[in-house]
């Protein structure tokens, strides 16, 4: 066992705050286990007592809340989501190899799994609240300090009241069947599926009914797209919200010496927003021909899709190629180069790798 | 003046039925005029007399209905809605030069235009209709009879019960301020923003609480996204629903000579579903550095975005790539070799036109 509880395979790009992604082989299950489970923090994780937590609810609202745990799970109705968490710097590594970017971790596709969370909908709690006219969107903000800051600040986000209220979004308490643990979010955590794990805000402790977006860093500064030649500040850029469609091979490895003949590839794709994966093609040959994968198992709208498909490899160097399709007919782009932005957020460009094929020693 | 009330700058692509694009030219404005607006249709006109026509509500309802014209304007509020109509097969033409597409229309950039759409809530009607549970997908049915069907078929088209929910689905009777004109669905139509034009179903008479999608050709066989190698046919293919993020050059145009010097490039950009035009994008150098075009009126969530840019131009060849991002931050793709497919739909690459510049000859 790693820290947290997490397992040894975690690839852990920071200890302090702890940031580890998830193994390769932990990404090819539908369900990620919670040991295996991303971690992106900001800062030190906040110990919190369930039985002294309380939930604010304020700003543009008719009636501000405090709710205490046991309030929280006795007045609404319990529910469970499947839901893919996807932070907004998954696959960055691909973007660090056009060009560097300094200050800002590795990324590979493991920042990125699937739990089932239990919890209430937000969209109960905020009808509680009667947000008024005037409110356009819901900040919520955590326990965590983050030394990134100047001065310290919370960690926090928003989301539009319009996805706010939609029944899908969680105050959640639970993962895969089991309390959250501290390292996410305990006691409760808000998600937010569809969007960047950014918004879907660990150790939550305030709601905000706003009239714009969160005003904070970690939504006016940092996760947002900002243009190449152009550097982050205030307002730089377009913020971050909706995950963009995108996939990843998971096996066969990059750089790895498969046996020619049938070659099983597999790998995950994500619609993103509420689309779903509508198609994953795979193409040996740069793209001309491509043959579509088999779409695994269908944890229903808010979740990835795994899939898989036998690849024909002779003896020689391959490369293969992914591309997703989403439910508007929307396919990844191509260019990793063309990607590439200065915080390496959002790298969805079709993934790509090489294999050797070698004649079976036998 | 040319058929149908249509100025003599529509492109024509077939007389009966009658298939027109609307003018590079009267693309560029950011509401298209109703007599410059494209027409797609897959049969003869329906002449119907709002005095005898009624609106059948029928499948899986509590209640049946069926309303006047009269009842309709009377029992529900009316609403106006700004949203931009794009056919599947808008940009067609660039498929067709990778590869024939036989049978099919070669529509450029013209089968997209933005009007503003006057009528009631889709959501109202059903509210009085009570869908039941096990409705989740709502069919709408033309007037219009298809030939293209074998034994003939009228026109018809379902979106997802959640969308028809939704408060900027409307039966529309006005487009731009005016009673609709015959060519455009006359006296009612469907108007399903985000969504591909053909399920904003004109001459509407049907409304169908289904627990499936429609079954009939213009879903099940036509406008799906067929692969490469395969061939369409009932239920091959993904069905298209949502438009995927899409832009197009209208200035200069492509083969054009412009002067060297500063030249202004403008077209426009839609995001599709509920997504909404996040940036634009331009190159000159094939892709390597991006200069972002200003946005221009922005006209709501459901409709294009006109954008421009003066671009530097040396005497000489040049190619201009043109990209646009959604709210999700994603992009589209380059490859438009890699999008054909045996009918034709979503062309969404990055646009690219090749211009010459030449010394001012004073």
């Amino acid at each position: 066992m790693s820290r947290y509880g997490k397992r040894d395979d975690l690839i852990v790009h920071e200890s302090e705050p702890f940031n580890a992604e998830t193994g390769l082989t932990s990404l090819g299950t539908p369900l990620t286990d919670t040991d295996a489970f991303y971690v992106r923090g900001h800062g030190a994780i906040p110990e919190t007592d369930p039985e002294s937590w309380r939930l604010q609810v304020a700003g543009l609202v008719e009636r501000e809340l405090s709710l205490s745990f046991g309030t929280l799970r006795e007045a609404f109705r319990e529910r469970t989501v499947t839901a893919t968490l996807q932070c907004a710097g998954n696959r960055r590594a691909g973007l660090m190899a056009v060009r560097d970017i300094p200050g800002e971790a590795p990324w590979g596709p493991g920042a990125t799994g699937t739990a089932t969370w239990t919890g209430v909908a937000l969209a109960e709690v905020l009808a509680l609240a009667r947000p008024l006219e005037t409110a356009s969107d819901v900040g919520f903000e955590g326990a965590d300090l983050s030394p990134e800051t100047e001065p310290t600040e919370r960690f926090g986000g928003s989301i539009p009241l319009d996805k706010a209220s939609r029944p899908e979004v969680l105050l959640a308490w639970a993962m895969n069947g089991e309390r959250l643990t501290p390292v996410h979010g305990a006691p409760v955590r808000v998600v937010v599926p569809g969007y960047i794990g950014a918004r879907s805000v660990k150790w939550l402790e305030r709601i905000e009914l706003r009239s714009e977006p969160w005003a904070g860093h970690f939504q006016h500064v940092a996760y947002r797209l900002v243009p190449a030649d152009e550097k982050p500040g205030p307002g730089v850029g377009m913020p971050l919200g909706l995950v963009a469609l995108n996939s990843d091979l998971l096996s066969p490895r990059d750089g790895e010496t498969v046996q020619a003949g049938p070659v099983e590839a597999r790998g995950y794709a994500f619609a993103g927003g509420d689309r779903y994966v509508a198609r994953v093609d795979v193409s040996i040959d740069g793209g001309v021909s491509w043959s579509q994968a088999e779409l695994l198992e269908d944890l229903g709208r808010w979740a990835w899709r795994h899939w898989r498909i036998t690849l024909s490899l002779a003896p020689g160097e391959h490369e293969i190629l992914v591309r997703a399709w989403d439910s508007s007919a929307a396919t990844q782009p191509d260019d990793e180069a063309g990607l590439w932005n200065p915080k390496g957020y959002v790298n969805n460009a079709r993934p790509r790798i090489r294999v050797r094929a070698v004649h079976a020693s036998s």
